[in-house]
């Protein structure tokens, strides 16, 4: 049968899916917390390719109550890079940009969830070669997220540079920054800066700014992280400077630093400026232990949104590149924080809870 | 070729989904009824292996308004038995487990739909060997049942034992409890009991207790059943226990018994301790006709939450394993029931009410 | 291999989604109205054959906040003919029933949008046999939109003759009715015909009736449309006339008229009482430039829901029979609306916006 050529039947899909069941359970200090199970994420979606250049993501999410749009895009591969058009992430963030089936630690940490704007609609243009990426994205709110006024424009690029240090080493250098524009006659102007203390099961955000009008926010990261085998680490700063519609600019900023080391040798996979999984090279699976550290801070002149510190050790097993367990216990210190006050009826703005969180994780 | 042994390729996907559409008519007597459509279930969905032992489930349900979650789960295979994690059905109930695709009525019996859990997330055990079959569960909530507050923690087991009587006769004899306590702080444990008189259009429900705070509530049932070729009959009993938070524990009860014939011949199938479909042997399809007695008492001590007797009439024809249609006639009769009092504004606390039920379904 | 015959197995399976996604920006007169990005239509579903007679549809919108159902159908071929049941589209209107993935323009004309009553469930029977089609319905509610009292009643049918003139032309005439009827008790007799100016970014409905109480309509509905090459047209007109509970009738009415020319040479597809799309036949795909004018009227009576006309031109790039992008720009006039009147507080009931519209759309 030499010779015969076969055309690749266009479009072509694959399924796409994932679900990320949580249970957490809180040794409380001064804020209660809801102790259970949590369907953290459950989506269904389609993806493929329209014919050799054009590919497309239509993925949706079906955790807890309601959908919500994951990647809804459009994408065409160029000569040098490629351009994406529909919802995706905007590229700020090495932590918030990896993929929740990949991250060590069930939640990211909390400054890639406040400062990084997760998923907007836009348009992106992104290109990895050798050791260089670089990504872009003029980009407009996000689905579901529609109020009244004219959304807001945001323009934000990142650039990494990865050098392969020998022996397999890897170093990230990454920057970032975003700026958008706020319509003075918007509903989207009106912002909030807040978290959940690494665990979505508890149901309460001990820190938080609570509404700000702003014009404008101009928001920049720095990134830094290393691969040597089965060690890795990486840390991040995030930074976000608000200019306000009434009242002085406020700026809060925040960061993490973490290391992983994956007790059966495997690697943490790494490429295009970003973090892969781990695949389990033996019949029994993989094991890692991580830790991290995180700092937050919403507190800053008339606003007092609190300041988190958390630690977190980690526990994973990997049964196969598509199917985890992960433990987690968190240690979050928060002080000078008007939504633990509000929380506890002015009691008290300080808290100190204890979390212990389990995930099973599988995706295809 | 001999020889060239093929590895399955993992993950395997089958797309899984179900449409019901119902057409509901009310030969009302004193409480208003809606007559019409209704999309019943509309549910979409992947399964499949993630390998020789491990497999999944995420089937979404987009009936009428939202998404709800059915089946959300990952299990795996043991040496002895299944473990199952996420979320899927508590095992209480031969009616309750049945599928929604191959129950002999339009709706499950009342008492089936009131006392029996139906999905919940959690850690859950079965095992079937030979006539027995034995299913266990620790459950919390469902998903999309976010509440403040600790989550409820249930256990529940349920044991069959399926001895063959000779000549193809099918005897089922099932035990279930459950046992389900509820946080002094928390809002789930704001219970209700109620149902519609066994039609969805109807649009009210004639029996309800109304809210009750409960500490913790003790369920149990006993089941029956048997199958001798075209004939097959179920009978249950099913019985809730709730320890109240102020006042006295209440304790309502329900039972129903069914009997089916199929005209064509076909049997009903069954396995591990529940039964399947009717798949027709003939081109010509399979018809079955079947009737329903079901009784739900949901009055005790001071919750007047009414008595219901309905009696059903059915006649199913089956163009295939995965298409059916269904006809019911339904006669309800409900008396000292606030819930009729309160539809009535106050006239009467009984109702009888007949209904006209058709549904077309199909699933894959 | 000759003689081998090989059995298809079903159920087969297709999978079916489409996303468009629009830009829009607007050249406000008096009313304001939103710039930006919008999630038109996300929908993913499974089609496929149950057997070699019937076959099925499921496909839900994502698009923004929550789901919604479009074809949730089961139909089965007949002698002669198809006969639908569950949800699918109310035979009404050559523009409505052309599918969003083939409409010349970013939107339907606004007559279009107004009249016609798009999908509800129910059951429909179609036949096409050479140049004649006949479509007709027996219809109920919408699935999600359930209201409290008995479902209205809809009948309606639809006949089409499309000779071929010679050379390739082609002739559409075609003629709809339809008649609804609502219970005296149930919400679904509280009417509103309303819609945006042929933009849904916009955000804002320049002309809307506001609230009727209808005992029925009575709908019909004239359709005219001509192809030969790359050149076609449509032009249609509808009507509604409600019988209000309280009051006298009041009746409303619309056209529009569309010419479109393909630069590259291909024909607008057509068939079976329908347009198709449009699939480019060499690699650099197919251009469209477009025009269409719509009126439609809301006033009468004591109703002053506006009179409305629009100018849109258009031009369409298809890159593959499945990928376009198109480029809108709208000039609406807009007088005599008190929708108008209520948005600018009194100050005036005209409007006249220009509308600038792109979207990106692929499907499969």
């Amino acid at each position: 049968l030499a010779g015969i050529s076969q055309a690749a039947a266009y479009p072509e899909f694959e399924p796409r899916g994932r679900l990320h069941i949580d249970a957490g359970f809180h040794d409380e200090d001064n804020v209660d917390m809801d102790d259970g199970f949590l369907n953290r994420r459950a989506r269904l979606g389609v993806g493929g390719d329209l014919d050799e250049l054009w590919d497309f993501r239509i993925e949706a999410d079906f955790a807890e109550e309601g959908v919500s749009a994951a990647d809804f895009r459009l994408r065409r591969s160029l000569d040098v890079g490629r351009i994406t058009l529909g919802q995706t992430k905007v590229p700020m963030g090495l932590n918030q940009l990896t993929s929740s089936n990949n991250i060590t630690f069930i939640e990211r940490a909390t400054p890639q969830n406040i400062v990084p704007d997760s998923r907007r609609m836009g348009v992106f243009y992104d290109v990895s070669e050798g050791m260089f990426t670089f990504q872009s994205a003029l980009y407009g709110r996000a689905i579901g997220d529609d109020a009244d006024g004219d959304m807001p424009l945001g323009v934000a690029g990142r650039f990494v540079a990865s050098p392969e240090l020998g022996g397999g080493q890897i170093l990230h250098l990454g920057v970032s920054a975003a700026y958008e524009d706020f319509d003075s006659d918007s509903d989207y102007r009106t912002l909030g800066f807040s978290d959940r203390p690494e665990s979505r099961p508890a149901g309460v955000r001990l820190i938080s700014t609570g509404d700000i009008d702003a014009d404008s926010t101009t928001k920049y990261g720095l990134e830094l992280a290393y691969i040597a085998g089965p060690f890795s680490a990486e840390a991040e700063y995030v930074n976000v400077d608000v200019d306000r519609d009434n009242g002085s600019d406020v700026s809060f900023d925040g960061y993490h630093a973490q290391v992983s080391y994956v007790l059966t040798g495997e690697s943490r996979s790494y490429g295009s400026g970003g973090f892969g999984g781990i695949s389990p090279q033996g019949n029994g699976g993989a094991w890692e232990v991580a830790a991290r550290y995180s700092h937050m801070d919403l507190n800053d002149r008339d606003i007092q949104g609190g300041e988190q510190d958390s630690v977190t050790l980690a526990l994973n097993y990997y049964h196969s590149s598509n199917l985890r367990f992960m433990g987690n216990v968190i240690f979050t210190d928060v002080k000078d924080s008007g939504a633990v006050s509000d929380l506890t009826g002015g009691e008290t703005d300080e808290d100190s809870p204890v979390t212990f969180l389990a995930r099973m994780q599988y995706n295809f």
